[in-house]
């Protein structure tokens, strides 16, 4: 099977991923993970939501924690480039059969939901409240400095499906790994803004959030955070790392918020903004693929996952084993 | 006078920029300062010329370096998008009055070479030879541990004209600095690929180069370099830093090559993908402008460039005076 | 003039340097500098004096401010090895006609308080209050996370006989500046604790101190302080730096606080255990000395200093310029 | 049981450990491991032997690779402080009923052999051949730039004893791991010169060697070293980290090198210089002792260890089980 071609000229412009919506059980619990430990700002709260934004981010949020009674992901946002292309993409996900809809959202412009093959709910706008910059407000950087969002990983029943899905709508692939035995994908990174990735698919029972990732300008932040977290009782919530990637090339590490919900702060990728750049491929059975160098992967990290909101997943339909920590 | 707003739909669509042609008179003299010192990586080289890339590029060469009797810049080269981009480029600099000829360069597809309206001679291609990834091969990386070239910066006898020019062709400004007294632009910051800048334009006797800029991943890489330029008989080749910018953000180091070409090594400025993304406005008379710490830049830094290959310089327009260090 | 021999067998044990008292005039402002800004973590204090320790410090303090109407240094306080010690360093000092007496410190053990022959206010004690380690307490890490008290640099009009005076009673020389047309000393730098020094003298107006020292973990912590003190009100109190020393090859950093007092952040110099540990020799007009690489000392750095409460400077007998920043 | 209090007064002052001599089964493979990836600096070497000093080391070697037919340790050398040293040492050994010999080694002064009480073989020496600086030779500075020989840890099957055997020539004890059930202890740390440790004790059939230490200047030079020895053959080589100690609070990584004598990559523990520095105590339960983050550790790290020539290992007393990754 061979991967898809960059589609260059795509139905509608995607800017980037813009944010996300965690519902959490608790959320006094949520912002000493997330504000106080991780160090993003808060640039909204009240009983019932928090706002946030990363460092060098102009945009109102990046996360929205809404209190709930189960975690799970409500949505994933998306940055569209100019008006039009809020209708050339609903025209584009009507015309696949997708439910559309308009939804408010506080803070947005005009936001249009619908959801991809498997269920992912997705949302695009193009505008959203813009916020004074505060990334040389050196007094406010705490926790591991997140500068900015950097990617969602999701599971996906179906690796293949959907990564054609979203190359289809522009998401340009850089890495890829692909099972020897079937040649099926068995997880594929896409990117609109430049990076290696915006979205990145792991076969697995999905759809489900993997986790998110926030960037940190270089390894000793992340290092700083780890001694932080291991003696503030968060050490039970790291779940992977440091490490660096043999996909990406990026140091990171893994932690897991009050929910259980994944959150990755990654640094280093490189710049991918060449239509033609050529997508890495890696041998499911390459130890260095995940890893190319840190202990391996446990066993959480292949199987658990945030569901999103009444969304039910499936057991994907490759059946392969990565290389687990024993 | 306003700053331009962003052209969101360009007359054609460059995507970065791509490389530098400098004429050097010791072309061993310079691969010691290029290739050994700073680490960038040789990709082709005989007695005349030396194509270079940096260690997570995919094409060709960033540096091409070759053998003259005066230095010089021969061009500044930029990566367009598509093949049809190339004819509307064409089209569009022909209907502004401008030289515009196909040129042929080695390792590259079509290549068309025009100037600016103060004569910076641009090359703009589609293709480039691509080479393998080398960007895990951890054993070439030496030097700073170069990762990409990352922008331009000119000197030009008239910023708000340069910065309209470059605007008109869908470079997005970041920064501007304003002479507070006359309005007028004293400097400008503007981006293609998603960073603070692929070309900056400072006021000053131009057209001229100030410097081309490589993207290290962090400060102790130039840390690094700092103590082998300065134990390795390069200390006179240190011409400022380190120390932060207060525009862009970037922590920074400034050497020149043997021949007195200027290169900056840069890391950590901000990702500007959104079009609506602001510009900062800092006034000329604000000393973290250039410097959010660190000493003030020698006058060399204000007054020192590289001729472009066959292009006269003129006196600036605007007369003001920035802050030099005494 | 050759450099003294290494005393192997001092008539004293002097174990490092332990701590300084300095008098400021306005305790608040001081607080938000060490303790808000640097890091220090605040062991004691009340409205009249504040005491403070660095983060694996296990003594009850590194630094004593005091509340005065202007700013002035009490006394260098430094730690011997057991009891009997203070009874030999009383004797030795008495023999050398040199006053003596015994004072109540809080927090410490008996105290001998004396003076060097230029008139430095001298104490040694043995037993300071000893506190629970915090070097793991990482929540508590702040400002440029300072770790220890690392040396005390002092103007002297006389270093050669400064350099006797602290020889004599152990300290081990490891780097000197000689003034090449007359051979004598322009500045030395003396050890106990295994470093490049516990204290250093420089050539000047004096007696008067020069700097206190702080050791941080790395360069990236140096640079983190630089960004925070550019960014809240102290831009003006960063003097020097960042750089690498030649001597030392320490990277450095000077600030000033409220009241002036020279503070230098100070990373990565070398160990000198060995008894037999050769000095170095550098000469005064070799630029690298003081600045490996980094913008030239500016002429406060050579200049001013903090006196000794109740002590007056003279002009150093030696007359030698060094390279000052023009 | 309670641990042994500090000596004040050793029989004889040993001023740090020295180096180590390892047998290796081929030189050529050594030398591309210590040399070429590690970073050392060979100072002499022929088709039987190798020496090698760190980067800061002003003494003739820190490391001894011998060729030979199986890999061993020949023995730990350690440095004293003054001549006369040499003899009270021969006279404390003897008076304990210790082997005791002078052994002639290339570049050293005189040099005495003996043994712990386990069988160790331990050689002390005062001088040894003094080379020029290099620490500002930043040219030479390659791999993980090691800065100094650190420690060595030995499994011993007596903790207890080793500790008080140790403890009783002066050797003073920062930290050490209690198993709570016994008393006994399970691992011990001691100093001379300045941190840590210059030695350290597991329990476990010994006596073996367990690792010996290198000095780096800080994490990213270890992140540096893991990212060229995974892409350069040597991923089967690194056994355990990068973390953060619990005991000595340091950042580590550890490697194998060809032969499997294991190498420790160590940065940023404290100064120990107070004779009265309190040891920290560990339970042997608690996980963060060995990894206040980070992977635990593999079995490998608790099992394998290297034999000192011509001694036989014996069973551990305490029979005590730590944690180890399953």
């Amino acid at each position: 099977m061979a991967v898809p071609a960059p589609v260059l000229y795509p139905p509608f412009n995607i800017v980037r991923l813009s944010h996300i919506e965690f519902t959490v059980t608790d959320l006094g619990a949520s912002r000493a993970f997330y504000a106080d430990t991780l160090g993003l700002q808060i640039t909204d709260s009240d009983a019932r939501a928090i706002y946030m934004r990363a460092m060098e981010e102009r945009v109102h949020h990046c996360v929205v924690l809404k209190q709930g009674d189960a975690p799970c992901v409500g949505y994933l946002g998306f940055k569209l480039y100019d008006e039009p292309d809020l209708e050339k993409a609903q025209d584009y996900f009507r015309s696949r059969q997708l439910p559309v809809e308009w939804v408010e959202r506080p803070y947005q412009g005009r936001t249009l939901r619908t959801r991809d093959e498997h269920g992912i709910p997705l949302e695009f706008h193009v505008t959203m409240d813009r916020l004074p910059p505060i990334h040389q407000k050196y007094a406010l950087y705490k926790g591991v400095k997140p500068l900015r969002i950097d990617h969602f990983n999701c599971f996906t029943p179906d690796v293949d499906a959907s990564t054609e899905f979203y190359n289809a709508i522009g998401f340009r692939l850089t890495e890829y790994t692909q099972d020897e035995v079937t040649g099926r994908l068995w997880a594929s990174w896409l990117h609109r803004k430049g990076g290696v990735h915006d979205i990145a698919f792991t076969n697995g029972f999905g759809p489900r959030l993997h986790h998110t990732a926030f960037w940190a300008a270089n390894p000793l932040h992340i290092i700083d955070l780890l001694d932080v977290m291991s003696t503030t009782g968060y050490l039970g919530h790291i779940e992977r790392g440091p490490g660096r990637h043999g996909i990406s090339n990026a140091f990171f590490l893994y932690v897991r918020d009050p929910d259980g919900h994944r959150i990755e702060i990654y640094t280093s990728d490189y710049q991918t903004v060449d239509p033609e750049h050529e997508p890495i491929k890696w041998d499911l059975k390459d130890p260095q693929r995940q890893t190319l160098w840190g202990a391996p992967a446990p066993r959480s990290w292949f199987e658990e996952g945030s569901v999103f909101a009444g969304v039910e997943p499936h057991k994907a339909t490759l059946e392969a084993t990565p290389i687990v920590a024993p």
